[in-house]
């Protein structure tokens, strides 16, 4: 893999107006029967008081004028998104709703798109809306000096995060030549991405010291995304090609994407552009970070009684050790003599399942759907 | 022990006009939370689609005028119990609320006086309202054999369980001496009562084929419980004295049960009374019998599916096996991954619980009560 003109003591510089593109879509499957198809994790304070894409908009905010961010969602979510934003007063044409999912690679398109029509030469950050990251200054920092590289090189930057155990529910990046610092912080060229990888992979990862999470935030000017799509995915880049029409004529996104999307490749930008291209760069990221990718994720953050137990809403456990109970309302859930169990209830659905098998929520779904009349609890 | 006066040879005679008093008390501990203390399992379908009281009243209806059948019940249910009772057409005053709970000797004092008003010699079965009972037609001839038994001579009846397993749950009846058949039926002098045994005990009990379980079904007549709780609990016989007044006087109860009752000694009517008398025989029920005690039993009673799985309302298992899954209404309640649970769900509370903890309901109900506004799942 080569890597193109990244200049030896490359330095932090202040970027005057970056753009920043949060990705907000989601299946609303993991923290099912919270979350639903209409209101994933984004929209649910999965952990904290907020929804999660609330408290990504209030982290992001000093970076950026409000007119710089942009929120792409579903049709699905998108009245949902729109209250949820509502307070950080985006301008209305800044949510923009994909008609169908179409994974990561055209959302990034359509974000090229949407901020090359404010600024061709924009430098512009993809995010996830739904992680939970609590030293915000540390995440800005290191934003800070993606934007810088992004603004002076034609790179692809992304935001490493350091493991710390052998998960495998994450890409992995392996980390290339050493470059010089970038914002204070030291930056690698990337050697390579890897899928999610088995439990004995991934231990080999985290004892190399070589590899980073890859945590889906990247940064990056509108010519180098063109630039990528055209040489590694011209069907998405000529698919798109009516959306910059209309944006630069000022027409109504809406019936655009409608008639567009359908059409679109559904891929992953993973795989569509990053793991082609040679000139990323990965700043191992200064901040915490957590994707609270399952329900018994949020044990991580909240308080635990004696026996090791999350309780939200009206719960009780007796005799019962390492529990994760969430209520609603007033409703009591009460455990006797259970260990390792999530219980989630909500107004219409109750779940119960072993913390080790969160992720046969999925497989559960898929019996709901077939039911008569099942897609009231999806 | 010495049993007075049975007659070698006892035949089933027909007892023109015998009582039938049903208990219907009960804490609503055990099938919480579709119990509650002002509804227990009395009061609820546990198996089958009426209350297990209207499934009661139906069964003995064929034995006796409404006029000659009793429901003691306790003032928090006494609402719900006479609503079950209507179809029924009890006369009013048949439906008698205890003020507070003292155990069924008191009751059994109670049941007495009512009947012993009406009919100084009559004869009365005192019977649980909240069994299974299949075999109706069966369970009809052995009480009228022992209406029989109870009519002819002074003597205690009791019917007994045959064993099918060491059940830890029940008190015991050993069989003393063969006695004549009565009512075509084989019947035993009782040579003694056991409380529930440890599961050792049980074993043996199970083996020897000389015990029967105690199913809390008692026949006689008032003599012979007056005479009985004179000799063995004078001050409950004594204590009881202003309600035999009343009814005589034709006063109200209430008043009078109100002042009375609380002054009572809590005692069980095996206590107080059976395990003391001499004159007790015991009848091997020719039915089938469930206490259904616990939700854990009404995997007997309902429909399973493949997996073993017993669901009511809207419930879905998947990759789990042997799990009693209860909903209310259009509630989803789904479990992934779990086996051997117990899952109930009603509108203001859930319980979560393995089926064997199922004993355990009681500390969790403890603690419920200790909340602040815990009364108001209770």
């Amino acid at each position: 893999m080569k890597l193109h003109r990244v200049r030896p003591g490359l330095q932090s510089v202040g970027v005057s107006k970056p753009f920043i593109v949060i990705i907000a879509g989601g299946r609303g499957e993991r923290f099912w029967p919270q979350s639903r198809a209409h209101r994933p994790k984004h929209l649910l304070p999965i952990v904290g008081t907020e929804p999660m894409l609330a408290q990504t908009l209030r982290r992001v905010r000093p970076l950026a004028p409000a007119g710089n961010i942009f929120v792409i969602t579903s049709v699905r979510q998108e009245k949902a998104v729109r209250e949820v934003c509502a307070p950080f007063c985006l301008p209305a044409g800044n949510i923009v709703a994909e008609p169908v999912g179409r994974d990561t690679a055209p959302a990034v398109g359509l974000a090229a798109a949407l901020v090359g029509q404010r600024d061709p030469k924009g430098v512009f950050a993809i995010l996830p809306a739904d992680h939970v990251i609590k030293d915000e200054a540390a995440y800005r920092h290191d934003l800070r000096a993606a934007f810088a590289a992004a603004a002076r090189e034609p790179v692809i930057v992304t935001i490493g995060i350091k493991p710390h155990e052998p998960a495998t529910g994450f890409g992995y990046i392996r980390k290339g030549k050493a470059l010089a610092r970038v914002g204070g912080s030291r930056a690698w060229k990337v050697a390579a991405f890897y899928e999610k990888p088995d439990l004995k992979t991934a231990r080999r990862y985290l004892a190399s010291g070589e590899y980073l999470w890859n945590a889906g935030m990247f940064v990056w000017s509108v010519p180098v995304v063109n630039t990528g799509f055209e040489r590694h995915a011209p069907d998405l880049q000529a698919g798109l090609a009516p959306v910059r029409a209309a944006l630069a004529k000022g027409r109504r996104l809406g019936p655009v994407l409608q008639k567009v999307y359908p059409s679109l490749r559904k891929i992953s930008v993973d795989y569509a552009l990053l793991e082609k291209s040679t000139n990323v760069i990965v700043l191992p990221a200064s901040f915490d970070w957590d994707d609270v990718g399952e329900w018994a994720a949020v044990a991580r953050h909240d308080a635990k009684d004696a026996q090791g137990n999350v309780g939200r809403g009206r719960t009780l456990v007796e005799q019962g050790s390492n529990n994760i109970v969430i209520s609603d309302g007033q409703h009591l859930v009460a455990l006797v003599g259970t260990d390792d169990l999530i219980v989630v209830h909500t107004p219409d659905a109750t779940l119960v399942c072993p913390k080790n098998r969160a992720q046969d929520i999925k497989l559960l779904l898929k019996r709901v759907e077939a039911e008569a009349g099942g897609h009231r609890w999806l």
